[in-house]
């Protein structure tokens, strides 16, 4: 579930940077092999819950598992929307715009690897690390955000090329927003530790998939 | 819960409708609030899952729970979201907007209020209703931002104002969605089905919170 999601981030954001029409229709196919994947990761954890009644450090992991397979679902929905964002500017003009979308992209990549990483290996040291970066992927947003604001202001004729920019840099902030969630779920189950909205003092605040701006 | 939620939608709805910035601290200030009720149901399904073991339909109505007190605590977030906008919309010369945001607003309201309903009263055909209401919210976003991308790029001076409105409409679509995701849950409780993705051919697939525009 984890590579499916990683890989549709991936390939949304290399059909950006390549205006690849080939590569958004592989994201929206993919979508179809998420979903179903969703649902058999659910249907295992409830089978799991209903029959083993597990306690303690397996509850816990069993109750991470389905809030990060929720997660990794939502992030594959924001890499078909990046895609149909690709979709609606491959049929513009192509035009140059002040904004880094392949430095966001790679942020937000590495943030999803290494929340995927944390799971996979169980480290709560790792997981920290993906709340520190998220800061990082806020700026690059809300920078993204008011410049291409700006540039539709005294370019009217890019309009819609710096809108469907600007909702790239949306889509990809609410994936390093999953990332954060899978992050603080690891350390909910590795650590018995809630860590949303800032309960734990030395941690970030859980990122709520908002957007601020 | 399900009060606070609905609640900070409204205000969020209102104070755009007033240009209101008291309803939007109110929002601000009420989203502590949910967060920290979203912890202690959060808390209370893992000590019933823990020390009650329970099995078949209160399995499925506790993690129905859980999956309901998780969208009701991102509707809270789309409210601050909206919020935002107004504030922003605030400082900005008032301008009147191709775009009936109240029409849109009562109706994704009207969808909260049923599927907290299905949820409360334990009904399958009060949530089928709230999926089916789901179409008409995501064809007004549609109509509102090819409107909204026309009215920037004919009038440049108000693209600010015209985009801060099309953002509130994603907001209250994803509001919508997130009330579709409670009739599914309720559905699942009730029924005992998964009409996730269209798993169930006669509903409507599940609304991912997904933009598509």
């Amino acid at each position: 579930m984890g590579g499916l999601a990683e890989q549709a981030v991936d390939r949304a954001c290399q059909a950006y940077i390549d205006r690849d029409l080939a590569r958004c229709h592989a994201v929206l196919e993919g979508e179809t092999l998420i979903n179903a994947t969703e649902r058999e990761i659910d249907e295992l954890a409830f089978d799991l819950l209903a029959m083993q009644q597990p306690m303690a450090v397996d509850l816990r992991f069993i109750l991470a598992v389905t809030k990060i397979n929720s997660d990794l679902e939502r992030v594959g929905d924001q890499a078909v929307n990046i895609a149909e964002r690709v979709m609606d500017l491959v049929e513009l003009p192509k035009v140059e715009l002040p904004v880094d979308i392949p430095r966001m992209a790679a942020a937000v990549a590495a943030m999803v690897r290494r929340s995927l990483e944390s799971f996979i290996e169980g480290k709560a040291e790792l997981a920290q690390a993906v709340l520190e970066m998220d800061n990082v992927v806020d700026r690059m947003k809300d920078e993204a955000f008011i410049i291409l604001v700006k540039a539709m202001n005294e370019h009217p004729d890019v309009t819609r090329q710096a809108l469907d920019a600007l909702l790239v840099a949306r889509n990809l902030e609410r994936v390093a927003d999953h990332a954060t969630n899978i992050a603080e779920d690891v350390i909910f189950w590795v650590r018995g530790a809630d860590v949303r909205h800032g309960a734990n003092p030395e941690s970030s605040a859980r990122q709520e998939v908002s957007d601020t701006h």
